[in-house]
């Protein structure tokens, strides 16, 4: 299948008397997979997203997405089909209630209000926060806002969702919404892509990782061959092994079969482990 | 020793139309202990930690700091003693530079200019963020806003120092680093205060928890009270336990000895079962 977005040899200098924020990177993006791009903080993953939602344009080098190369003349059509949940929702509150901001996007889509206003308030139910259309947004907590953030996106219903950190300052409750949330949109046919250092989130849930650091692209992958296979890229790119293989990391033998990766996989071997064994602890 | 903090029936409200956000809280805060304060987004965490900085006075109730009662008259030299770190560094940021909004804290405390910008300099360094001085803060990415916040409290010297979800959107090194400011701020004879949806970091870092839900106070007792003996308060303020206990949990036997609840204690028993393993895997 077609990836969704082909990045050739893409270089971007937000500043002469800066290192360049992305530095001839390539890699592809999977149609319809869960894609996780990790990196430290600084490694040009914003900036990879404002290419992918055609706010910047590249200075050398090509943006592919579904097969036609992103130009001058089309980059403002990605935001018909990309939409973006940023890190600070500040960022994207408009309008002085939930429900008027929610429907703001709609609306700049070319929507007519009823139809804007309805797309809002399903977007409200799917995230549960129908209880807070009519608060101001600026008066809510960072989670709630959050959450507005993604109803505004969900109710523009794009191809692409990129979600940039969406789990901090989630609560339990708010976290399991917005796992749910991106089921949701993938099983509707959407390919959802997450931007994180939450890496036992990348465990389980990514189909695929990209690793970034200093604009360049360490390795495009899946989680397991990642966690499993390459853990120096992980080390290269200053990041960590999901808390379960921190766990299990020099003390899993080989022969023992595949190293548990997800919380799941992690809970089937101690469970075994827990009822073999021969002493006591 | 005299507890840091004693809230005593204490009652907010910022609306009349909605709940109060803290409906007769009691509980202490230990002094020169680790703290964190758990609960769901909207529990009151931030309206507690606005009591704890003079931001906001209580309605009624009593809140005590170090023994004296905190009133209308010694309500504002709260901040000399208490410094807090925003969720949102945007929040927090003054000046056009990094160096000087470090600086700005410690100069409206009344240091003399180049005492103030000694005091910024000290706290960069201990950030290692001095190759930021010279950048307006605006340009940085959220992790490095959010250390620059926390240097410019590092730089006021405050007794104690609460930081609201310190770690989010900070990537493994930089979590390392506040990590480290925290426990160098506790070796100071500070009190540092946490306020976190991360249970592992309370498993992991913290002495003393308070859980807060709907403006009261589940409970205030350790981590390992919390995780072990009262798991049931998790789930009456939506938590969830730590992953580490997520994986052992039902599946240790109370004879085994005490659960791991660190990530070091659940790789010391790994190491053991993974020695003692009778059977393949």
């Amino acid at each position: 299948m077609e990836p969704v977005f082909v990045f050739k040899h893409v270089r971007y200098q937000y500043n002469k008397d800066r290192a360049a924020a992305l530095n001839g990177i390539d890699f592809e993006i999977p149609l319809r997979k869960k894609t996780a791009i990790v990196g430290p903080n600084g490694a040009g993953k914003s900036t990879l997203i404002f290419h992918m939602n055609g706010l910047y344009s590249c200075a050398s080098g090509e943006v592919w997405f579904k097969g036609e190369q992103v130009s001058k003349a089309n980059q403002s059509d990605l935001v018909r089909h990309v939409g973006v949940v940023f890190q600070d929702p500040d960022d994207q509150i408009i309008s002085m209630t939930v429900r008027d901001d929610i429907a703001f996007g709609p609306t700049q889509l070319g929507l007519p209000a009823g139809e804007a206003f309805r797309k809002a308030d399903e977007s409200m139910e799917l995230l549960h926060i129908s209880h807070l259309a009519k608060l101001n947004p600026h008066e809510l907590s960072f989670g709630q806002k959050k959450q507005v953030a993604i109803a505004g996106i969900v109710a523009m219903d794009p191809d692409v969702v990129i979600l940039d950190e969406p789990m901090a300052f989630l609560d339990p409750a708010g976290q399991k919404r917005v796992q749910e949330i991106m089921n949701l949109l993938m099983a509707k046919g959407k390919t959802v892509i997450v931007a994180t250092h939450n890496m036992q989130l990348v465990a389980e849930w990514a189909d695929h990782v990209v690793v970034v650091k200093d604009g360049q692209c360490l390795g495009s992958l899946t989680p397991r061959e990642l966690f499993c296979q390459h853990p120096h890229l992980l080390k290269e790119a200053h990041l960590e092994l999901p808390l379960v293989l921190q766990l299990f990391s020099g003390l899993w033998e080989e022969q023992s079969g595949p190293m548990p990766v997800t919380m799941e996989e992690a809970r089937a071997v101690l469970s075994r482990l827990l009822t073999n064994k021969t002493g006591t602890l």
